[in-house]
């Protein structure tokens, strides 16, 4: 209603923006007028980073990271400690630990949580890939770092059970992170607080 | 900072959102995650819409409004009343403006208003293409639509001051919008006053 009066290609762009997730009628029609005063080098880019980072960005085939190679930078990298992964919702996650500097383990990102609420149980998301991980050998510590809510406490609930039987030690977060809150906005000093203190389960 | 683990087409379309007016780093992080997780189809009809729009979309060649023909749909519709003006900042309020649903003339965008602060004079809008509109004949009344702050005032008075001594009724929307506030997020009603309360210059 009231784009009406606005060209076609320029309809087509606002709603592209208006898909976005958090991305309101007004902000779509705000970043669309923003795209029209680019210069045609700025708009390419701009398309060419879209179609680029979803053809070339997928899963690392060791943790589920997301990487542009076979395997992602972490687990490339030989510094890393190979015993202990830090089990993640989603690459966020990683983005938000490694920013602490003080985690140098492995990491296994899950692509979600276990959320009966959703239908979304274990098959759904990478925890088979992490059992699989563990019954390799050489792990000595999982640590769960999901969020303080009820389907990160499901999912290290779970993952706990699972792993346990291996004889591997499965810690989860301590609860530095305000319980309810979203560990990717925890400030590095409290996320690096509950790397420390973390629990066994 | 943190970003260094990432893949660089996921690090480039990041920060490609960041750039977007509003968008900041988390932000830009949440909508590069969810390209990712875009079809290839989707990804590219995102990527088209982008520079479509960038390359198609130039101002009409009569009022200055946002077209991707030669004149824009309000200028091309034999339907309107062709002796009024109504003068905008942008192609959003001409937006705004037509979802009123009572205004049936013609507009003139600016592109920008008079801001001598930010060095922002008559000749750097479409001042210059107003007045040769108005000097081709047949315009009875000028509405000058900006918002009610320092630049939008500005602009109405030099407005009003270059037309008036061509006979032209110059005119401004009624203080029915809040002072200060943006024209832009004024409901229909609202607008629809300020439209009838209009007052002469």
């Amino acid at each position: 209603m009231g784009k009406g009066i606005l060209p076609q290609p320029l309809i087509r762009l606002i709603e592209q923006f208006e898909r976005l997730p958090g991305i309101g009628r007004k902000s779509a029609q705000k970043l669309a007028f923003y795209v029209l005063n680019l210069s045609a080098e700025q708009a390419q880019a701009f398309a060419t980073a879209i179609t680029d980072a979803q053809q070339n960005i997928h899963n690392c085939r060791i943790c589920q990271n997301l990487t542009d190679g076979e395997i992602c930078a972490v687990c490339d990298d030989p510094a890393r400690d190979k015993s202990t992964i830090c089990v993640v919702e989603d690459t966020r996650y990683v983005v938000a630990i490694e920013r602490t500097k003080e985690y140098n383990g492995l990491y296994h990102v899950l692509h979600g949580l276990i959320s009966p609420m959703d239908g979304i149980g274990p098959d759904e998301i990478y925890i088979k890939e992490l059992l699989e991980r563990v019954k390799q050998g050489g792990i000595k510590e999982i640590i769960v770092a999901t969020n303080a809510n009820v389907e990160g406490e499901a999912t290290a609930m779970y993952i706990s059970r699972l792993l346990k039987p291996l004889g591997v030690k499965v810690s989860r977060l301590a609860y530095g992170i305000p319980v309810g809150g979203d560990l990717e906005y925890a400030d590095e000093v409290t996320l690096y607080r509950a790397i420390e203190g973390r629990n066994e389960l």
